[in-house]
């Protein structure tokens, strides 16, 4: 067997790559959230200083982007890789931020899982020896997302209880060879599951039968458990898709209770802030791993994590098509740098 | 610097990579062109027996990779991993075709480069050890691309003299840590090229720099020269897009003249099939690399190839918005299995 892969779907790096630094951008709600103070940027305009809101996402990755090479102390021609994507039509927020930076890039589809998906295949370049420095980042925003899933904003469409609030803002994380922070220690690839959900208002039902796959994958791959971790950290089936794992869980006697929590519960005060099943998008997860989970981490308050991205692989075409939603969840497991 | 790193942009992995078996799948009008012959299936019915299109080219991702497997005399559950992606928003067309089959699956969205994009991370994933058996894969579809990006196919609507015609074609290719065949000897990722191309119907114009641009990276990081080559092969810029890429070349005293096509003008014979400026799509490129490329590689009527996929990043919405086709070339260095 590859010397780097343990089990079906997981893999340990044989250099351990470390998270040396973290940047978050987040808009006015995010900020108004249980998190605001955890993000690097808050920004107060939702066109971020551009004319259209998918341009507003754009310049979101490229604040997030600025953000962690000055954090990190480096410039931009430093980095070897970025990988990147969003949910964007041909992810577009993702392209557009990097023209003409001549940093190499690699482009991802992985819906609401491109924060796992990118830090996995940074893992995979930095613990093979293919480059020192890598970036994952990804990004949403609500506007750009209601407009293109939904409804247009005016419209003032009513939503679901089981519909989650997409979240504005975007994460990125450099993922090193040497230097200090939180360590990837191994990862865990999704596969994608399709239980027959169908309405596109309930994403967290969608994803949560990948969750579990994918967590009990790693499980099995590296002969872990729940007990192993202080948090196992969703992103993000919101709070009906986590009461749905937790049932998925317990039926096969897996037991999560008490460590499993998700972004989409985490970045938002629903009590106040009406965000129905709670927060959403690629940049929930993004910006409460690259903020909150990662500063954790670093000071040793947690001290391992299993940080799992999920994604609703679905498109308004294949809804209007009487589709279901298929799912998918990639694994990252972090241990603070602290010991 | 990382031990697999090469230059700024490229790498060559540890473990050499072995093209172990391909399959290609192609519609009605490709099956009727030049390369008709190479490709494993051809249909006659653009549905591909499903309801829709996009259900279709879902279908023809799935063909691909059942005769892929077949080929290699595998079975599905064998496979480590596919990396796949297509056009359609939220690339349905991998997730759909991945669908409760148990294999570890990451979405890629690299526009027309993402067959290169894909085999560039096979090779880095069996490279680096993280996998034995790591699939490649991507589709286009005329019609679905046409009533995604363009027009409803009903309307009628003419074709500009730039305009290329989108592949109805899936690719698919095994790499593998062990076996018989061509071998991948070195990668180069590519950076976001943007010199402000507005026309969404001269995508070649668009990627030229893009395609310019990797190809120059990769000479300069691997110290080799397009002499070194027997072919170097672009995907897919078609007629203007390749005497741009020849003229960008012959300004920086770069001859690539004599060793370089495109997979745009080999799927076609425009003579008779009136396609204008060529073939495109994800499909264009992976049908002209799973089929008659890697058979000549095979054979060693080809002793060594430069495959560079090229992506024109733009979006409807970025069209509508009045923003400029940013493009990405990613390229693969493919020897001969035989010496």
């Amino acid at each position: 067997m590859a010397k780097q892969k343990r089990g079906k779907q997981s893999f340990i790096p044989e250099i351990q790559p470390v998270i040396t630094a973290w940047a978050s951008v987040a808009g006015k709600k995010e900020g108004e959230g249980p998190l605001g103070k955890t993000f690097d940027v808050v920004c107060q305009d939702s066109y971020f200083g551009q004319k259209t809101w998918e341009q507003g996402e754009k310049r979101l990755q490229q604040l997030a982007l600025e953000t962690l090479v000055k954090k990190a102390g480096l410039k931009e021609t430093q980095l070897d890789l970025v990988y990147s994507g969003d949910l964007l039509n041909q992810c577009i927020g993702s392209s557009f931020s990097l023209r003409n930076t001549g940093i190499p890039h690699l482009g991802l589809y992985g819906a609401c899982s491109t924060m796992a998906e990118s830090l996995l295949l940074a893992a995979m370049t930095v613990g093979g020896g293919y480059g020192d420095r890598v970036v994952a980042m990804t990004s949403s925003h609500f506007a750009s997302s209601e407009r293109q899933y939904r409804f247009p904003l005016g419209y003032g469409g009513q939503r679901t209880p089981t519909a989650q609030w997409t979240v504005t803002g975007s994460g990125a994380a450099l993922v090193c060879a040497e230097g200090k922070g939180p360590v990837i220690e191994s990862c865990t690839v999704g596969t994608v599951q399709d239980l027959g959900i169908m309405d596109a208002n309930n994403m967290g039902a969608a994803m949560a039968p990948a969750a579990f796959n994918t967590i009990r994958a790693h499980f099995r791959d590296l002969g872990s458990a729940p007990e192993d971790y202080d948090l196992i950290v969703t992103g993000d089936l919101g709070q009906m898709g986590k009461e749905m794992l937790l049932e998925l869980a317990r039926l096969e006697g897996l037991s999560l209770g008490g460590r499993l929590t998700d972004c989409g519960t985490l970045v938002f005060d629903n009590t106040v802030q009406d965000v129905h099943a709670g927060g959403s998008g690629c940049g929930c997860s993004a910006i409460t791993l690259c903020g909150d989970l990662l500063n954790k981490l670093e000071s040793g308050k947690l001290k391992r994590i299993l940080f799992c991205g999920t994604g609703a692989l679905l498109s308004p075409t294949s809804t209007q098509q009487g589709l279901p939603i298929p799912g998918v969840c990639h694994a990252v497991s972090i241990l603070s740098g602290r010991n």
